[in-house]
Order: structure tokens, then sequence, then C-alpha cells
């Protein structure tokens, strides 16, 4: 086998709005256990959006845009269903940004030879493959893009817009940017967060634009920026929703902007809605699978209507997200454009 | 019962030294599954020790701190047995220094009320209890630092510095900080990263000092320069071992630096030893549960000393550290100091 | 709240001739995970329904009829698409044959006071609740079907076969006998065996009739008459498959009928086709999650087509089992009527 | 590699009462998570041990005697410290019975190919090896037994007495049977239950037996001797405790026996305390992990002293078992040879 053969089925994003699946959620929420949990997600996700003035952020952990989840992101981000999102890195750079360049994920096979893999530089992701060289491509692409830029301190939020405008400004991306995130996000004005920016392949860019750039003028992310501008968002919006694909650093993220407004002396109420799809369990006390529950007792989340999903997002994900969709709520809501406020402050600070 | 009823019984750190657990382990050795892995891990670990001139990089996600790993994880500092710590904020502020300060965690109750809970400004950790006002003091002292330092942007590492300097300057810590990560890596010159350093009790804290700071003179987290630094130390110390508790941010991380010294076009080789604790599998395609052969195809890890360990860091990890304590090839290692690499660094660019 | 209030809301079945998931499910096909775990799945049950010749069998382990999967299975026998089934006793008495006789389930709350439910004598699974006072009519069904049997040992497939006969003889079940399995296996000669059919309801109506019963003058269940048949229809048709919705008793009885037709100096091949949906792990060497390439080392699994769902039951069962429905290939298959062969070998005895 | 070479390292069993682990549990019990778990299921494995009159039930499920845990149940045995086990057929007959044949477990590798194992005859659970040709020798002797034995039905208990008397009487097992839980509970008088018997090695060799024998000259198993049995023991000691290994059979069957008191309308009080080790959880409704909560809806335990431990046997058994020989209260607890019980029914009977 060469790498040729073994990259050649490429992964494809599932359309919801081809798969009308609310008969098939419907007849969930008769059920038990995990279909019953699907169902009840589903309903918390249509109140979010009947909640017309409710902030919703979406976060994403896990490999979701490799596993063919990207379409499903965008649909909801062009069509005004989630207002901001918190992300990990790689989810954002390494792989939506890079398939906006025009690279792809491919079907791979678990139980493959790592070694083999290895010295043919391709990177495997359980049952998926990723052609190494055309990584190194998005890192280099990351590094252009600083040194494009005016030397600063950015947020990461304020860096992704600026990958979205390079996708935007770049017409050889036009097919290949269509469905993805950062180039839909760019267009809405959706803020993207990267709390822990540099943990990804734009990880790799920063630090070869630091690495040879003068000391004093060099582009940097201030991750701080970025919990004052989620921050930002909920004391003016007030009310908030979250809907969480995964745990870690983007669950912990958005529940803690509950208690920044709180240590900023601002009035801002617990997030109203919540639901999380996770494989996690709470047993060993970790973030990611903490429940919705014991969020509460950190002042985070209204225990109203949250709803804990134990399945793994590839399958329940399609079914929620297409419910809210093919439920049409979203046509009654406007884009928020979010990251309008920021370029507010930053003319004022100008 | 009221909140003095609830915040009681004290959560204890357990003290490997005082268990040898040696035979135990050697035990395990001759069973099977995760008893065999734990055996397994340890003598990679052993190895670890053995290998005087390898770096050795301890990982940290999870709630290790609040159940009572501090001192397990402050020995191996001491004893030169981990040369850098990267870890998720959470560990690192909100509980080790949170501890720092002369605050504790407590035994709660799993099944208790949320509502309750938080109308009693109590936060539950699973089973565990912390006094959401003692938490505020945590975050308001990360601000009371930042009023104190140079305004310019820092690394996480550097940041954390200045907050065992901040506990080694105030004597009212002395009972306090003993055991202290923090503090102990700062006393021994070996660094910890936070990557997602906003993500904490610390990300509070500089929310809090940003937002009042005037424009332009203010403390930042460069989280770039963590990924260049880090990457620094591997390229310098060649050999790396990584001993990771958990997945997220902090494994990847570490991971990652193998792949930066090549984009960086330097020659260094892929981590030789590595173990990793989590509860996580590899089924949902996540980076914590993925497999460290999965990690070989990415060119990060050797496999041919590797060993998962599908276990609770409770349990797991006081057996594969103490077993490593108490075969005492530690001392014949040396302290790495690393942290001065940055010293002279720094004062090279002062 | 009484008991009235919380026994409302009946689980209700879902019927996967209602919702066509074939676009859905080939959508999955293009992604990763476990979404293109059940695109395979899907494929490998499809071909199973092709090999007109191939045995089908189904193992039932978890709650699967109490958490609305009844009718999703009726379907199957009723449509030729599974020619025999292995299971739990919980299924098969204390659920299907339960709502059989007119009982229900109930949609409860996991979170909910257990010691209260106990003193309405409300029985909880998870999210469901059942009527315990109707539970015991169920097990004295059981003991009064025992008191008109000859008082002779029977294979736990016999017993189940009786208890269809119970309820086609009583024409009160006439509506809520419809979709159970047990009538639909008995009108349609599909055998279901229970290799541990006293551990559930039909346990406690055994005990009581044995308690009670003359010595050398009472109904016995000779589980090892289940094993032997098992293999009989092994060895009498050849190639066979499974489809296994858990793990536990049923999976490994059925994996090792396989090894039995050797034990009796038969020929029969390993099965061809091979699907486990299965929430469960390999890690702790546990049956219930190890791999179907596992079982091939024991002779028992062909691995060409196997595939591991790791999903939970009441999500990924309609999808395959819908999908396998939809594409319509049963219609070629003939029942099988294997519950034929063991009347001829009776008659032979009689 | 040949045969020989894989099957050269042989699990050997760990001896609690070589490794005093009190210090180190109570350590844990300080802690959190499920080390906290494990200090309190010792806890209650100690009043189990304190409250002589209670009869100790242990219920075996996961490849346990395989791993290594079989001294650990021979030592629980010989000292009074269980005073009955329920469990697979697995353990008790291919795995113990087996070894004390004089056959033997090896340590494998879990990612070995499985079609070259199964092509040398070597059967794999997980990382651990047995020689298909030991097995075979294993099942015939079942089928040995069989053929000695008086014609008739037997339950699973009475069946375990006579493979336990086979290695009492066959002085060339003197060596291989000394640890031995078969020939130890033999010894001391103490029942096993394996609800389904047939689904093991004994089942082959019940199934051979069946198959070759004349019709009406054959050894059955009637698995509902089985149940009323043991819901005589309940019945005749009234108080009891279950300390489960895993879940599936024996769990359920264990927690059925009191309501199957109250079918008998015996009186008989709810298993007063209650432990089980498991890596499941209740998430999909399974049995095998539902909560010791939920199962006292049901009203088969009481829920003051119960302790769910999330972990895998091989590491939690011996630490909550050792702690409970090492604590010596068992030095107070008498025999209870409940096999007793029913010889002298058998004699009654005869």
């Amino acid at each position: 086998m060469n790498k040729k053969d073994l990259l050649k089925k490429k992964i494809k994003h599932i359309d919801i709005s081809e798969h009308n699946v609310i008969p098939l959620v419907d007849a969930m929420g008769d059920m038990a256990f995990q279909a019953r949990n699907i169902y009840r997600a589903s309903q918390i996700f249509e109140m979010m959006q009947k909640d017309k003035d409710c902030v919703v952020f979406l976060t994403l952990a896990g490999s979701l845009i490799s596993a063919g989840l990207k379409k499903t992101i965008s649909t909801l981000v062009q069509n005004n269903m989630v207002d901001a999102i918190v992300s990990t890195g790689a989810n954002i750079v390494d792989q939506d940004f890079f398939e906006a360049l025009g690279f792809f994920h491919y079907e791979g096979d678990p139980f493959a030879d790592d070694n083999t893999l290895r010295e043919m530089m391709i990177d495997r992701i359980y049952d998926t493959y990723i052609d190494e060289e055309d990584l190194r491509i998005c890192d280099e692409t990351v590094s252009k893009i600083c040194d494009i830029l005016d030397k600063r301190p950015y947020s990461s939020r304020e860096f992704i817009m600026e990958m979205g405008r390079y996708l935007d400004d770049n017409p050889q991306f036009t097919e290949s940017r269509k469905d993805s995130i950062v180039y839909n996000c760019y267009k809405k004005g959706v803020p993207i967060f990267c709390p822990a920016f540099s943990d990804s392949s734009a990880g790799f860019g920063l630090v070869h634009h630091q690495y040879h750039a003068a000391e004093g003028a060099k582009v940097s992310i201030d991750s701080a920026a970025d919990f004052l501008e989620i921050t930002k968002i909920k004391i003016a919006n007030k009310e908030s929703a979250i809907f969480m694909l995964g745990g870690g650093v983007p669950k912990n993220f958005v529940q803690d902007i509950v208690v920044a407004t709180e240590v900023l002396e601002q009035d801002a109420p617990m997030h109203k809605y919540a639901i999380q799809i996770t494989v996690a369990d709470e047993r060993d006390g970790g973030l990611s699978g903490s429940t919705l529950k014991e969020a509460s007792s950190w002042g985070k989340v209204e225990t109203t209507h949250e709803q804990m999903v134990y399945a793994e997002a590839t399958v329940a994900f399609p079914l929620i997200a297409g419910y809210g969709y093919h439920k049409s709520s979203w046509k009654q809501r406007q884009e928020k454009r979010l990251n309008r406020m920021f370029e507010k402050e930053n003319a004022l600070n100008a």
C-alpha cells in the first residue's frame, strides 16, 4: 500500500438540511436512556432558538470537524442558530481552516500500524487519516498571516477573524471555504474563541513567527483578552445558553463567564439553557464529565433546562442540531453579529 | 445543615514516601489488565529516572490537587523526578495555589442538592466541596499579583513563577505553602506551563486586572510564548519523557513540542518514554483517550516504551509514583532547574 | 406526588417501519467514529439479509424492552430478519411477557429518591419506572403456567414457547400481545433461548412453583438442554450470523456454539457475520466489551465482516435495524421456523 | 514465534496476606473520587466481617481468575470471610477448575493478530492467553464427571460440589488444586452457584454428555433449583451482605433473592451491606452498572451501607479484600458451612 492508496476516501460532512429527523427524534422522546435524552436536549435547543434575545454559545472539543460535523456547525452559524463559538484550537485551525485551504481528511483504519503510517507521513485520529504534508502548509499559512498583521497582542478571536479575512481575500479558496466555520463566522460576525489557541496548528505557526521575529515586533496571543471579551458578551447580552460538544477547556471557559461577570461586579444571570453531548462521566471528578447539576452548585448553570446526553457527537449532534434546524424557529431569530461589539471598542481605543 | 457542618472534613494529601508499594506493584506485574499495566507503567517511570539526561515532563488534567494528589506531585518535584510540568489552570491556580494561600478542599457528597449548595456558596467537584468565598480571595490574589508586576506580556510559566515568588515572599504562608507545587517548583526552578492559563481562577484575576487597568499598561498572558519556551526546552535537552495524568490541553501541548522542533528546523527525537493514566477511551476520536500508538503515527511518541493505564488517577498515580520513589533511582539524578534557561534569556534581552 | 402521578407517561416503542433512515445512515458512512461504525454495521446487517441460508441470531442484554425497543425486535421477527433469539431473562419475561400481559413501563426520573419509590412499590431502571405490583402478577403468571404444564425438565426455549402459547390461548391479551416478542416468536416458530432463565421474573415463578410442588412432580429448567438445542441449530444450518445488543451471557452463549459443534465432532464454520452494539470496552477483560477480533482468536467469529458499534442501543439499534428494514432484502428471505426442528425431535422421542 | 514462545509467562495470583494495605487504604480515605470509594468499600467490608451472623455473598463476573485474583478469593473462603459465591460459569469452570487441573493462563499481548493466534489454538482474553488444547481437556473432564454421577437434575451448586470432590479424590491435583476456589469451597462447605452454568466450559462438557447419553439417563442442570437453594439460604440466615465484582447475572441473581423470599411469603430483610466494584455506568440502563441506590427502589438493598467503586477489579479488589484480611475481624467469625443445609435436605428427601 502506498500513501495515495491510503488517502483515498475523503470524509464528507453531513448536511442536516437534507435529513428531517423530527419524527425520529420525537419517537425517541417516548423511549428511555440516551434516546430520550437526545429528545430532551433537542427540546432545550428548540427553546434556545425561540428565546430570541438569548445568546447561544456553542463549544467544540474532540475531533469534530475531521469527523464530518463541519457543515452541521456552519449551518447553525449561517442560520443564526448559534451566536458565538468557543473551541479547542484543533477543531478551528488544524481541521476547519485546514479544509478551507483545500485539504481533506480521509477514512482510515483504527487498527493500522502506526509506525508504517509515520514513515508515510500520515497522521491518524482513530479511524481517520491526515496528510502530514498538508498540515505543514496549514502551519505555514498561520505563520504567513502573522507576518502580515500589525505586531501586537491579539485575542484568539481577533486572530481567527484575520484567518477568516485571509480566506475571504483569496479567491483561490472560493470553493474550499464554502462550509468553513472560520469563514462563515467571519462573514456573519460570529466570534470564535480558542482559549488554548497555541495548542494547535496555530501554535506551530505562531512559534515559527515568534522564533524568527525581532524582539518587540511580534504578534502574540493574549489569552486573558479572550476571557475579558467573552465576559463582555455575557454582560452586554444578559441571557445566555450553552450547547456543548465534549468538555475540556471550552466547557470550563464558557461556564466561567458567569462567575467572571460577578468578579467584575456586573449583574448577569446564570446560563439559562444548557446541553452537553459527551462520552465522559462524572466519576473521576474531571470537568469534562461533570454534570450540569454540579455546575449549578458553582452558580454557572440553571437547572431548569439542562440535559446531559451521554453519546458520541457524530451520532447525537446531527440529530439534535437537525431537529432544531427543521423546527425552523431560527427563522424568527436575527443575527447578533457580536464581533461588532469589539470593532466599536477597537475604534474607540484607536 | 449549615455551611460549617458541610465544610468539616478536609481532604488530606497522600504521602507516597510513607507507603512502600514496590512489593504490591511487583505482584500486580504477574496479573492481567490494569494491574499489569500499572506495573508496566511503573517500570517505564523507573526507566525515565535512570535516564539521567532525559527531561521528564509531567502533565496534569482533571481535578488532581483537590483529590489529594498534591503531595505526591511535590515529592516528585522535590526529588528531581520530574523536570517540567504542563497543567490545566485549575490544578495549578484554583487548587494548588489556593491551598498554598491557606485554604482547603473538603470531603463532600456526590448526591448533594446543588441548588442548596449554591445558596450556601459551596462549589462541588463530584464528591468534594470548596468554599466559594475562599476561591474569590484566590482570584483577588492573582489580580493583586498583576498589579505588582511590570506591565507586559508574560508566558504562563513566568507568571506562575511570580506566584511562587509571592508565596515565598510572604511568611504568612510558611505552613500552607510547604507541599505546594507552585512553591516547590519555584524553589527548584521547575517550569510550570498552563497553555490555557486564563481558563482558571487566574483568568478571573487577570480579567479583573485588565478590566480596571489603563490601556497599554497591563499584564497579559502570551500563550504563544509558552509554546516557544517549552519547545526550547525540548531543543536544548533532546531526550524527553512524558508522564501524563489525564489528557486535554496538557497532553496535546506536550506531544506537539516534538513537531514544533521540526517546524523550527531543529533536530530532536520523539518522546522516548510515555505513560498516560486516563479513564477516557479512543473510540470517540478525542485526544484525551487517543492511544500512544496513535501519537506515534504523528511522530510524537516512540512506541518502544509506552503504556496507557486505564484507571482513575487517585488510585493509579500513587502506586506508579510511589514505586518510582521507593526504587530510589532519583538519588542519581540532578536537578535540571530548567527555569534558568529563560532567566539567562531574559537577562540577554534586558 | 402519589404513585399514580409517577406512573403516568408510558414508554412507547419506536416503529422502524415509519422512519426511513437509509439516507441518514448512508451519510453517516462518510463520517468518522461511531457514525461510520453504525453505517458499517448496517451494511453487514444487510449482507446477513441477503445471505438467505444464513441463520441470523439476535442477542439481547441490557434493559432493551423497557427502553422502547420491543416493536423494533418484533418487526425483525415478523419479517424473517432474525431466525433465533438469545436473551437475558429480564428482557423476555420481566419486560416483554410483562407488557404482553397488559402492563406498561413508565418514564421516570434518574434522580428520584429511591427510598420513596420503594415505599410506593415503584421499581426504577435508571430513568424508567415499573409498578412492582404489576410485576408480581407477571411472576404469578409464570407460576400458573408451571402448574398447567407436564412435570418434567424443559429447555428455556420450550418454556418460553409455552408462554407464547399462553398468550395465544387467552383472548384477553389480543391487544397487549400484538408487538410482543414472545408472542410473535411463538407464531413464527422463532426459538428464544434464555440461558440464565431463572435469573428473571420467571425465576420467581419457578421458585414459587418448585417450593410448593411435590417432589418428583415439578417443572424444571434444564440449562444444558438449551445449549444442546442451539448447537443443533448451528449444526443443521451451517452458516450463521450474530447481531448482538449488549454482551453478557447471551453474547458468550451464542459465540460458544461454534466451539460446541467442534466438541460434538460436527463440522460447522465460524459465525460469518457479526455485529455488536455495546457501551462496554475491552480494557477490563470482560466478555461484554471484548472485541470481535478477540472472539476470532477463539475460533468463534470470522473477521471479514464484523463491526463493533460503541453506542447505546436505544440510539444505534433503530438506525441499524431500520436501515435493514427499509433496504427490503428480507422480502427475499423465507421464514426458517427453527422451532420445528425440536417438535420433530420431541415427536420422535415420544 | 511459535506457540511455546507465546505461552511462557504464567499469570500468578496475588497473595493478599503478603501486602498489608491498611495504611495505604486509610490514606486513600482522606482523598477523593475512587480512592475514597475504595476506602469506604473497605470499611463496609470490615462491617460485614464484624457482623458475625450476616451471610456474606461474593459475586464474580468478568475474567477474574485468569487475571490473577484466584488466591485473593480463596483466602476469603479459607478464612470465613465469604459464605457463598455466585459466579459466571467462566470464572468457576473455564478458569478456576481449569487451573486446578494443572493448566495455566499466560501473559499475552492485547495487540496480537487474532487470526495467527487462532491458527496456533491460542485463545485471547484481552492481554491474556490460554492454550485451547488445555481448555478442551477441561471440557472433557466435566463430561467425564457427568458420566460418573447419578443421572438426574442437579443444581449448579451440587454439580460444582462434585467438581470439588473430583479434585479432592484425585491425588494428581494435590499441588494444582491448592488455591482453587472450587476445591477450597468444597472443603469449607461454601456453596457456589452459577445460574448460567451451561454458558461455560461446563456447558461443553454437559452438551457432550447429553448428546451421547441415552434419553432419560442423563445429568441435567436445573437452574430453577439454584434459585430456590440460594433463596433458602437467605430465609434461613436472615441478615446478608453482598460483595460484587462486576455485574451481570451474578449481581442480578443475588439481589433477586430478597424478592424471592417475599414471593415465598417468608420474612427476610433487604441486603444490609453492599459493595460493587465495576467499570460499567448507569447511563445505558444496564443492570451491571445500575447503582445500589436504584437497587433499593426494588427493595433489594438497604442504602445505609452501600458503596459503588468505579474501578477495575484487578486493582481495587486486592486493596479492599486485603484491607479486610489484615484488619483480622474474620478471626472472630465461624465457618457457616452452608452446603450442610442441602445435605440434610437431600438426606430427608432420600
